[in-house]
């Protein structure tokens, strides 16, 4: 079957990153969660948390971005992935030893939970809001109860000036969808999540390459 | 006298931030540095401290910028205000209570210093790069026997994907420039900046109206 439109390979096409010298580290990079028609992963769930849905699409695909791409789509969002924030060295130390890569061939289920966060939580100092991410809140202790069956990835895009502060992006087997379930509800019934002002839940199944 | 080409004007006639949802927040903010032949404030000094240096120009202008605007320039770098990274309550608390705002009438001189870190360092957990920042390299300490005299900002630039992590801006009154040398020396000589693996540091003038 022919895809007429395939985000993954146009995505290239748009602006080359190197025309405005950006995201030349490998470990940095700048990514475009594009929501249309067709893509690598079909939605089957879409469902506001908190605060204000965002549009409807039935497929999505992640795709290398630039700051300047804005290909047509029913939803797009930027993200990008950066260096730790709250983490401590023994905590990277331990996940790094448990957690699961993205891609596995089992993980056919995926989430994408764009979160944003209140202006309170922005203003508070870093200690105080490390205080509340894990001595309070046990962020990192939690989802590493979750590995390596829940594989997770982090993208910032707050300071891209994007609509949610951040996107979270899960793939798990079929068979975990429950497991992943209840660590949403640990996590959202956490103090940290008392600062959360936007979270939009949108669950995905990967489309199945076709001969 | 008539300025032919003053981006402060231009800057917003690129691309409406609305247009895209970008930095509708007031506290969140991108800014486009401008280096080019005519700006705000005039250029007398440019050198590279470590690594490559940039393109020379006569004047800078620091102008609300969105993902998109590309003026033509000698030289454009794109930063972000942001929350804080390291600093902790209690010296967020006495930061306020001594700082001094941008713009005083009698700090006619600045220095721009964009600092690029190595991938060593954003390799670090956070409480590793916190550990050397200020336990080690009392970064905040240093900084607060400066003020009121030098007054500082920070932008982001790293997530950006741009060619240096920060731009640190300071300005101050033409007699402490010799305070502002002494502060320079203090921070370039800490273990901190052993991570340090570009600055460039520009100095400037603020051009006066002209009736």
């Amino acid at each position: 079957m022919t895809i007429p439109f395939d985000f993954t390979e146009l995505a290239g096409a748009f602006v080359s990153p190197v025309r405005y010298g950006l995201y030349l580290s490998p470990s940095m990079a700048l990514f475009d969660f594009v929501g249309s028609a067709r893509g690598t992963w079909h939605v089957t769930r879409q469902s506001a948390v908190v605060g204000a849905s965002i549009a409807l699409f039935p497929a999505l695909t992640i795709a290398e971005g630039t700051l300047t791409s804005q290909p047509p789509a029913n939803w797009l969002i930027k993200g990008v992935r950066s260096n730790m924030r709250y983490t401590h060295q023994a905590e990277a130390k331990a996940l790094v030893s448990q957690q699961a890569p993205l891609g596995r061939a089992a993980a056919t289920c995926a989430a994408l939970i764009p979160i944003k966060k209140s202006d309170a939580w922005w203003a508070l100092a870093q200690d105080e809001r490390r205080h509340l991410f894990e001595e309070q809140s046990r962020h990192i202790a939690t989802g590493m109860d979750y590995l390596p069956a829940i594989a997770r990835r982090l993208y910032h895009s707050r300071d891209l000036g994007q609509e949610f502060d951040f996107l979270t992006w899960f793939e798990f087997a079929p068979e975990h969808t429950q497991r992943f379930d209840n660590l949403l509800v640990a996590l959202r019934s956490t103090a940290e999540w008392t600062y959360v002002v936007r979270e939009v839940d949108i669950r995905l199944v990967k489309n199945q390459p076709q001969s």
